[in-house]
């Protein structure tokens, strides 16, 4: 690596950090950068450095914004008494892009998983109990949707304990096979799911 | 996507401009970056507004340097009679990485492609003919180490058309098995290079 200017080797390693990035990837993505000119390449540096300047947390439903409440809890033509419960940021915008879902969030900032050390204090479990149990609630239904895994699973069956006492439906979104898949295809836990959260036709 | 802060969209969009970063892995590595402080952020930031500030072409062997002659160029104790010919510099440090090769390079800056509009006088031919012919030159082999693809061949069979009168030897590196690979699983060109370059054992 010796042969390499420093300040390539230097972008390299910086780039190799992230998650999914490879040296390789790094070098790729380094020497791309390089061949383009400071002008192309200056609108990049500026978004990283810029990133958080504008950006807060909403204070209801938890998720990243530019204003607390979002744009989101502040829109009053959305129901608000339905809550998608999420892990992260992009799973909003997921539920958001199916355009079948017009209630509100709640992002948990993750998902239980004790061997990660990730416990209920460090999602936002506490703000959407004291959401769901503040007196000028309007909450009726709180759709679980974490993600379908050991983790995501956890995280639904803890919050429905904790919220069981609650005067609120709390629902999980379906399990089953993915539309346009194949029956062959589909692992047995899914398929058992499937057979299982079957409805009339 | 409007519910995300424009900060974060911003850098989203100017993430997936690299080449094999989607949509998705910009979205990834933006919420990663987002959630580093902005003192674990500058390092990048500042790595890529920098990046060719100290970075030169190397006037002889045309590789990125941070001074022209560049160290391989420099050093009396590499071959100066064995030119390995590359097509891009992280070429170069995949031949240094084997510690087979002694002598200097010559990095063409890509492969010809009339398809994409790279044609002879966009690499850095003349400068490796100019260097084959110069007076004063020792090299007495040029190794074509360009891609095995349609492009680096084609690229291989230009550059020793160009200098077939002239006094060097040209060698091309040898196709065939990988080392480590299974016989079975070899495509057909592959194995049929490798018989063609068979050697006495």
């Amino acid at each position: 690596m010796d042969i390499l200017p420093s300040s390539l080797q230097n972008l390299i390693m910086e780039l190799s950090k992230l998650p999914s990035i490879g040296t390789r990837s790094a070098e790729r993505l380094s020497y791309h950068l390089m061949k383009q000119s400071d002008q192309a390449r200056d609108p990049l540096s500026r978004a990283i450095s810029d990133l958080t300047k504008n950006i807060v947390t909403c204070e209801i439903c938890q998720n990243i914004a530019e204003e607390s409440p979002c744009t989101v809890c502040k829109n009053n033509e959305r129901d608000a008494r339905t809550i998608c419960v999420v892990e992260e940021p992009w799973d909003v915008i997921a539920v958001e892009s199916t355009g079948e879902f017009k209630g509100l969030y709640h992002v948990l900032g993750g998902a239980l998983s004790p061997i990660d050390n990730i416990n209920p204090e460090n999602l936002t479990i506490n703000s959407l109990t004291r959401r769901v149990q503040s007196p000028d609630s309007k909450i009726t239904e709180l759709i679980i949707a974490t993600n379908p895994s050991l983790e995501g699973e956890a995280t639904a069956m803890y919050i429905t304990k904790i919220l069981r006492e609650s005067d609120v439906r709390i629902t999980r979104i379906a399990h089953g096979l993915p539309v346009g898949s194949d029956l062959e295809y589909a692992d047995q836990i899914t398929l058992g799911k499937a057979l299982e959260g079957r409805r009339e036709m």
